[in-house]
């Protein structure tokens, strides 16, 4: 019998989170990801991105890993409103990433890939018709596919949540699992996951979600750890979610079933 | 009688946090904060910056505001660790973000500056004096300064924090303190107010201080608006510090009182 990485990797995270083994065991003993891209467009949110990335980038300090930042272009890409009717006082307040590769020249060897949200995810379809097509090419080649807020609905767009649990911003939700006709849409979620897809609610919840991801992926004392340093009380409990109460979501579920 | 901008900016804060008006009294009926600064540097902690200016990036849809990021040249700035000894695994895992501005020719009527902290405030002094002496010139003119994290550090060699209250990071505790002699440090704190300087405890705390500051400035409904758009279970008590007892860390009293 013979397993890929990938496979190998979702089964020790499932082991680890079933099974009472030592830490060291479901630590960095054997082979967590190294590779870690984060899509990036314009008006993306900027906390979806960097509360996730400054959990990793701290991580990164006791792990080997690499992160590449992947853009349409590889020109600066802005937190700026995409138009005058989001910002209707004309402020000039945003911040400009720097993409290390493009949609049409990704890295190789992705094991990890972050979707965010924000309300650059309302741009007319066709300015995100490349990167929704990049996390389709991608997916099949990854270990894990994680996405925060709204960066569900890209997510869904690209097929891969048909007949999956997720869940997505609280606010924005149904403009969002409108996106997503096929998927099982969990209203009271701080975060879903369905095998190797997680998907967290709105902006802050990409932090717990990560923090649970990393605890699933190298162990429950790594997570805690680095909550600790950025004193952050996680939530740890995927069901604890009083956001869906205050902005009044309910589940939705598929209306197809995709084709086996 | 006269009053400054500052001074009535500053009054209007007080007496909302201390009298039960109506919030629009305390909100944008009078002429709130507008250009905004935050200082850049290499490896500065992502979060201690991305925190604050989500919140503000939203807040700026709706009121007017500038943002203006400054570091000691327009080349992108990196949250790269400095040193190989910070990052013994040689990971390549970054962010680079684009200033608009520099130390020798900075923003034109800054009102608000906010300092983040990260390993980077930990580099050989001569590499952080610019910084340095920009906070120090600058603060006379802003309405409010906001430090996170061990950003507290960089202002206390600033000599703002000299005969003032103020908290850090709770892990880099003692070494942080140690810049400010003249300073009051309070070990349980989320975050400190002494007068219009703003000091945060560790990365995450940025977020609680800066909506706590959003609050006193533009209105607690703003402050919650902002929370719950977010998804952000904010911590509102300044004593609320589990960190403190966690780090074990202790008040430290000025042990020298500046020159009137």
């Amino acid at each position: 019998m013979k397993f890929s990485r990938s496979s190998l990797s979702m089964l020790l995270a499932w082991t680890c989170s079933h099974v009472n083994l030592a830490t060291a065991q479901c630590g960095n003993s054997t082979s967590p990801p190294v590779n870690y891209g984060m899509v990036l467009f314009p008006s993306f949110q900027a906390l979806d991105v960097f509360g996730p990335l400054d959990i990793l980038n701290m991580l990164s300090l006791s792990h080997p890993m690499n992160l590449y930042l992947i853009a349409a272009t590889l020109d600066p890409v802005s937190t700026a409103a995409m138009s005058a009717s989001m910002n209707p006082l004309n402020s000039n307040f945003s911040e400009s990433i720097v993409p290390t590769h493009t949609f049409a020249d990704p890295p190789p060897d992705l094991d990890v890939l972050i979707v965010p949200g924000g309300l650059g995810t309302r741009a007319p379809a066709p300015r995100l018709d490349e990167l929704i097509g990049f996390i389709r090419d991608v997916y099949p080649s990854l270990e894990y596919l994680i996405s925060v807020c709204t960066g569900a609905g890209l997510v869904a767009r690209a097929g891969v949540l048909d007949g999956r649990n997720a869940t997505t911003n609280k606010r924005a939700w149904a403009q969002t699992v409108a996106h997503g006709p096929a998927t099982n849409w969990i209203g009271r979620a701080r975060w879903v996951v369905d095998e190797n897809v997680w998907t967290s609610s709105g902006v802050s919840a990409g932090m717990d979600a990560t923090l649970a991801w990393v605890a699933a992926v190298f162990g429950e004392e790594q997570a805690d750890s680095l909550a600790l340093g950025m004193e952050y009380e996680r939530v740890s409990d995927p069901s604890n979610d009083p956001f869906a109460d205050y902005w009044g979501v309910e589940d939705v579920p598929p209306v197809r079933v995709p084709l086996e």
